[in-house]
Formats: C-alpha cells, sequence, structure tokens
C-alpha cells in the first residue's frame, strides 16, 4: 500500500490528467493501432518524472532489473502478459533460458531474477537460469536471506543452439544488458529465439536515438489529445564526438547548451513557472554512466568548461572523447515526507504489470546528477493503473497511475521504433 | 478472503492436483498449441465440482452473470484479457455495445452488467448499454443500492448494422442468452463483430453436444497427464424424443439409466468411493431447466416413472417431449461450515481472470436437484490460480485454484469444439 503522496495538486500535470482520461478510448485504440505495425519490446522498466507541471520518462531499460519489487497482487498481471507474449512469440515452447548479469552479486538482482523466473514458470514454461560469465564454469547455488537460492548453471554452446546441460530452450531472454557488447557465445543463434534482441543491447542503443524516437511518438500522442507535446517529453540536442581539449568543439557544445536553456526558459515563461530550469548531460553511448553533469546557467557551463579540460567528466573507455546527449532536465516533484519518489513502471509486452516508487533515502537526492542515491522501493498499490473515472484531476491514485501507465508505453513504443532502426536483420523485410 | 474451506484432503482428487502441478508446463503448452487451432469463446463462466475424488465442470455459461461478485483485485486481470481480446479480433474498435438480458430486474444481475461495462470501459471502449427488450422504448435509467445506476438505451437497427442513439458500435457483446432464440433484430449483422456469435445461444445449444466436446478434450488432456481421464469428466449419455406416455420409450430411458448407473459402479468400486452414484436427468436443450431429476437406484427409477406419466417432469415447450441427457452426478464435497461451496471460474479470452464460491445458504442444497437453492458469492483470495509449487496436494489454496482453472478451460475448449460444430458458416471455410 502507497501512504498518501505529496504531489503538486495543480497546474498543467492535472489538465494532462483530465485529458489523459478524456481521451482513453482513443489513446488505447492508438497503441492498439501502433501495435499492429510495431512490436512491443519484449520488458521494459521505464523511469517516469512528474515534475507538476510536465511528465515524461526518462530513462527506459529494455533489461529490467527490479522485478522483486512488484507486489504479489501484480504478478498475476505479469504472468497474464508472460502468457500471451509466448504465445505470439512462440506458441510451441517449452522450455526457456534466462541469462541474468555476469556479476549476479547484489541480492536484490539475485531476488529480482528469481521473479522474472517465477513469472516465466507460472505461465507454463520450464524455466532454467544460464550464465554467460567465463567464471561460472560448473552449476553454483547462490543463496541470500529468507532461505531463497537461485541455481546458475554455465551456457553450452553448440553450433547452432544455445542451452545449459540437459536443457535445450526454444526460448532465451535476456536479462543481461551486453554493456560490453554481444560476446560470440549469443551470436549466430537462428534457430532459437533471443529475446530481446542483441541490438537492444546497452552497447548499441543510443539516448539520442531513443529521444528522437519518444519526442516522435510524444508529439503523435500530444496532437491526438489536443495538448503541448512538450508536456510529455523532455527537450533534448546532440553533440558529436566531444573531446577535452578541443576549443572549437567546446564552443560549440556550450552555444548548444545555452540554445537548449534558452528554448526551456520559454517554455517555463509561457506556463508561468517559477523553477529554475536545468540542462542534463549525458553520454549518448548507453553503455556509459548516464549523467556527465547538469547545467543551470552559463556559469556552470564555465565550471564544466573546467571540469571537462581537467578530464574529470570524461567517461568514454580512452577516457578522451565521447557523444553527448543535451536533455531538458525534468524535476520529480513527488515527495514520501521529505524524499522524492520517482515511479518506475514496468511492462511486459505491451501490458503495463505493475510499479513502484523509487523512494530517495539521501536527502537532495532524486535531483538530478545525484548518481549513486540509494533509493527504497515502494510498490504502487496493485490494481491501480485502472482508472477512476469522474475523480477530480490530481487526487486519484489509479488516474495517475494510468497516466504514468500512457506515458511507460509510449517510451516503449519509442524502444519499438528504436530497434527497428538498429535492426541489422531489417533490410530483409523490405 | 476466503475462509477455510473444509475440503477433503485425500483422495484422488490430490494426486490429480499433483499430476496437473508437476505438468503445468505441458498443460499450457497444450492449451496454447489448441488455441492455435481453435478460438476461445469470448467469456465464459464455468461451475465447477470436487468430489474429493474427482473434479469435473458441470454447466458452462457462454453468457455469464456474476461479474459483480468479482473482486477488485481481479478486474485489472479481466481489463488485460478484454484488452487482449479486442486487440486480436477488431483493434480499430471505438465504440462496444453491450446487450444484457431483456428482464434487467434483479440487482445483481445490474450489479453484473454494470461490472462488465466497467471493465470494457477501463480497456478503452467507449461502452454502451442497448436493450433488445421491447418494452424499452426510451432510455431507462435503473438504479439500485449504493448509488449505482445503469442507463439503458432501446437498440436502433438500420438495415446493416445495429447501435443505440448516435452511437455506431464495431463490436457488439452479447450477454443475453437467447433462450427463447435470436430475434430478427440481431440477425444478418455481416458488418459488426457479434460475440459471442448468435449459434451460443442457449436456443441453440445441446447440453448432449457440450457434454461430447467436454469428454473428448478431457480424454486428451487425461493423456497429458498419465490420468484416467474419468477423474475429470462426467460420464453421460442420451436419450431422444421422450414423452410421457410412450411406454416403449420409457423402457429404453430406463434401461440407459441402469447401465449409466452400473458404469459408475464400477468406477467407484474401482477407487473405493464409499458414496452413493447418482444420475442426473437434464433436459437436452439447454434453454430448458437444468435438472429434471435425480436417480440413486432401481426405486427412483419407477418413482420416476409415476412423476413422468403424471406429467409433473415434462419440461417441453409443448409440456409432452423433450430430448433427455443422462449425466453422472458429481457431488461438491467442498464445505464452508455446513454449506455446499461450489467454485465458478472466470474466463477471457483464453485467460482465466477469477473466481468465487457460490455457497449455499440453505441446508441440502447444493446437492444435485437442489432447484432455485439460494446461494451467496464467495470471492477466491486474488491471484489464487497462480500455482505454488513445492506444497503438499491439498493444502494450497493457490494449487487448488489453478487446477480449478485447468478444468474450466477444458470447458472453455469444449464450447470452442460445439461452437465449430454449429457454426453455420462453418462449410464457407471448408
Amino acid at each position: 500500500m502507497v501512504p498518501h503522496l505529496v504531489t503538486a495538486l495543480a497546474g498543467p500535470v492535472n489538465e494532462l490528467e483530465q485529458r489523459v482520461l478524456d481521451s482513453m478510448p482513443a489513446i488505447e485504440r492508438w497503441f492498439r493501432l501502433e501495435w499492429m505495425e510495431h512490436t512491443p519490446v519484449f520488458y521494459s522498466a521505464v523511469r517516469v518524472r512528474n515534475a507538476g507541471f510536465k511528465l515524461a520518462s526518462v530513462e527506459t531499460s529494455l533489461f529490467p532489473d527490479g522485478w522483486n519489487n512488484l507486489t504479489t497482487e501484480m504478478l498475476p498481471l505479469a504472468v497474464q502478459a508472460a502468457m500471451a507474449a509466448i504465445e505470439k512469440i512462440c506458441p510451441e515452447a517449452r522450455n526457456l533460458l534466462l541469462i541474468p548479469e555476469n556479476r549476479c552479486e547484489s541480492t536484490s538482482y539475485l531476488a529480482s531474477v528469481a521473479q522474472l523466473a517465477r513469472i516465466f514458470h507460472r505461465a507454463g514454461l520450464n524455466t532454467r537460469i544460464g550464465s554467460i560469465d567465463p567464471a561460472i564454469k560448473k552449476p553454483t547455488t547462490l543463496a541470500w536471506s529468507g532461505g531463497e537460492s537461485l541455481l546458475l548453471e554455465p551456457v553450452i554452446r553448440t553450433r547452432r543452439r544455445l542451452g545449459v546441460k540437459d536443457f535445450d530452450p526454444c526460448t532465451i531472454l535476456l536479462n543481461n544488458d551486453l554493456r560490453a557488447g554481444a560476446p560470440g557465445i549469443l551470436e549466430d543463434i537462428h534457430e532459437q529465439y533471443l529475446l530481446p534482441p542483441l541490438h537492444a543491447g546497452w552497447a548499441i542503443r543510443r539516448r539520442s536515438r531513443h529521444a528522437k524516437c519518444y519526442e516522435e511518438v510524444a508529439k503523435r500522442l500530444g496532437k491526438l489529445l489536443g495538448v503541448d507535446p512538450w508536456l510529455i517529453y523532455p527537450l533534448f540536442d546532440q553533440w558529436p564526438g566531444f573531446s577535452a581539449g578541443d576549443e572549437v568543439g567546446w564552443t560549440g557544445l556550450a552555444g548548444r547548451i545555452e540554445a537548449l536553456l534558452l528554448k526551456i526558459r520559454r517554455k517555463y515563461k509561457e506556463y508561468g513557472i517559477k523553477e529554475r530550469p536545468f540542462v542534463v548531460l549525458k553520454a549518448d553511448h548507453a553503455s556509459l554512466a548516464t549523467d556527465l553533469a547538469v547545467v543551470r546557467e552559463a556559469k556552470d557551463i564555465e565550471g564544466l568548461r573546467r571540469e571537462l579540460q581537467a578530464g574529470k567528466l570524461a567517461s568514454s573507455e580512452d577516457g578522451l572523447c565521447c557523444d553527448v546527449l543535451l536533455q531538458e532536465g525534468v524535476l520529480a516533484l513527488e515527495r514520501m515526507n521529505d524524499a522524492v519518489a520517482e515511479p518506475v513502471v514496468y511492462t511486459m509486452d505491451r501490458h503495463v504489470v505493475g510499479g513502484f516508487y523509487r523512494v530517495c533515502t539521501e536527502a537532495g537526492a532524486g535531483e538530478p546528477g545525484s548518481r549513486g542515491a540509494k533509493f527504497v522501493p515502494l510498490a504502487f498499490e496493485q490494481g491501480t493503473h485502472l482508472p477512476q473515472f469522474g475523480m477530480r484531476p490530481g487526487v486519484s491514485g489509479p488516474n495517475r497511475f494510468y497516466m504514468y501507465g500512457v506515458v511507460a508505453r509510449l517510451a516503449l513504443l519509442a524502444a519499438s521504433y528504436e530497434l527497428e532502426a538498429t535492426d541489422p536483420d531489417a533490410e530483409a523485410y523490405e
């Protein structure tokens, strides 16, 4: 159960909530028609930020962890969605192999993998967990508090197929973000379903590509709702191949930052928003650390320059150069007592199956740039993404969660567009 | 929440439960493959009886009422299943017209219709309620306790389409069992989706046809599980066109009853069951009253003969003749205190979305033949049809509910076979 959350009870997000509710049949129909043309990414976790005056997805994970934070009441929805997904992809499936991250160390990650395995087992699949970590050379049982444990088996690769000992899966579910690129052991698998596909790996994804796709679908949904799409997406820009000592590049980047801040200021003025606008600089390569820096005004740019020149912010592998995404910062205005609460929405196939709040346990964390902040999960009330009609905007948890679910599905749709654009086999369909 | 139920904790049903759990991936795969070949009936409510030594569906409603007895925790599942169903049938749908029974009088039926409308509204469809009752000549608001109300509008038929004023649906959902046959106003609708189809109406359905289809799928599932299929289906026989004064017909019917009783006695002996076997006589036409009589032994047959000759049991429209289904009686051994508790499982598309116990409020009711007995609903615990592995058979509510869900889906599959057999357009596909 979610205690009462302190949220801005007035302003554009409440109007947006009313529009979303009023347009619900149109929204659902729009998604249905989109899913006729585009295949939803198998599963996702979408971080959503409610700034009170706008609402947007700020990160879309295609290899979501945190499944253990879903409540038992949400599990039937996840299982039903998993059943429907399997039925569409591979109805004759018997066996599913789940491939987790290589370093399965934290208890919460282990609990997440165990929960995922449980979902697919209950959806009717024999489920085993296969590690591609070269350090796992024999079946290894990892146990954690509460008597739970997980059996990790080393994967076995034959010429055409991947499995574990005495287990030949027809579907391989990746929960490994392939940050360092797809290892050879996962390549050239054509007889088995690999979900999500290898090009969903972080080494291939670019934040700017996702931002562009998200902008595109947000604009179309905005038109459908008759609202300014800025209310549901963050403005952004990008700057390629920045390196520390490059003065010309620096001037260009600084100019872009100022231009983006100006755009945001105009929007804030249009809506009478008193907050200070800010821009978040992120590495464009999804496999690099998320936030490089937060810029609020000209003097921050100068500080950033010094840090960049000192090499402090370079985060590419060679420490020298990286493509940069400049993204409008979206405040998280929802609070649980004094802590920031950021909703995370989980999807499976095209369905929202649950979610929870990441509640910041450190003062000031949850503000942009708070890398390494500690979060505790706080599950949504179960069933709360079903709208309640006839409620005043801003007072109904379910209506707010339904709106979050719409924004999350927008990010899911953007991810589908994104994967279509990077699909190495795409030309085969043309 | 369901209080502790008194159930037989030993015997064949517990072995069956263990088999069902152990075979879960095979069962789910089997259903997935069946649904590739056969279209699930849009929705259903399946009455299941757990006799302790066997478990079987005893009635399958294709126009289910009682949706109001599902808990709010079950609604998200129903909504998600409705979304998936609509997406498959008619993704471009905007409007849905729900057609309830003509005499919408009881509060519980009104609440059920309101719940159904809510499910489809939340699944993203504009939903209106259109009455085909000739007595409804103008929009009529029916209100009941708790401030709830329902707007019933008279349907408007044009040459090709059905709707209500200023509302043109693309999908028409029947919650009217068409007991008296499909009225002309529903015929020749080819541009809109009519769900379920007209031949699912009670005037067309025959209990013997459903029993045959159920036997067929139960035998196949029994083989898959490696169990005697008798554990999951009732034996049956049929007798056509019986009329009261017909001595030859009477002798034939009596002979069939005795033969069926003998078969059941043999099965009881095989399993060491001490209960008294019985046969239930039902009208084969689904639109006629369910149970005609219960027969336990030879002297009951004699009593039945006298009643038949006195015309007491004739229930066909002309009072003279009806086809008879002879069905093995299945005891309901589950008890809530002293009352009989009979599970009813709800499905939407291919998914089990919830269920509840009909708990008898009258002593002795729930026994076969207890026409007119009063029932109160008692919802299953939410989420309880997801199995819990590693539990001893017979002690886990969720495992029992999962097994009930399997039997209910067996009845759903049988209904799909049944509707294929009676589809008037079937030859079009051959």
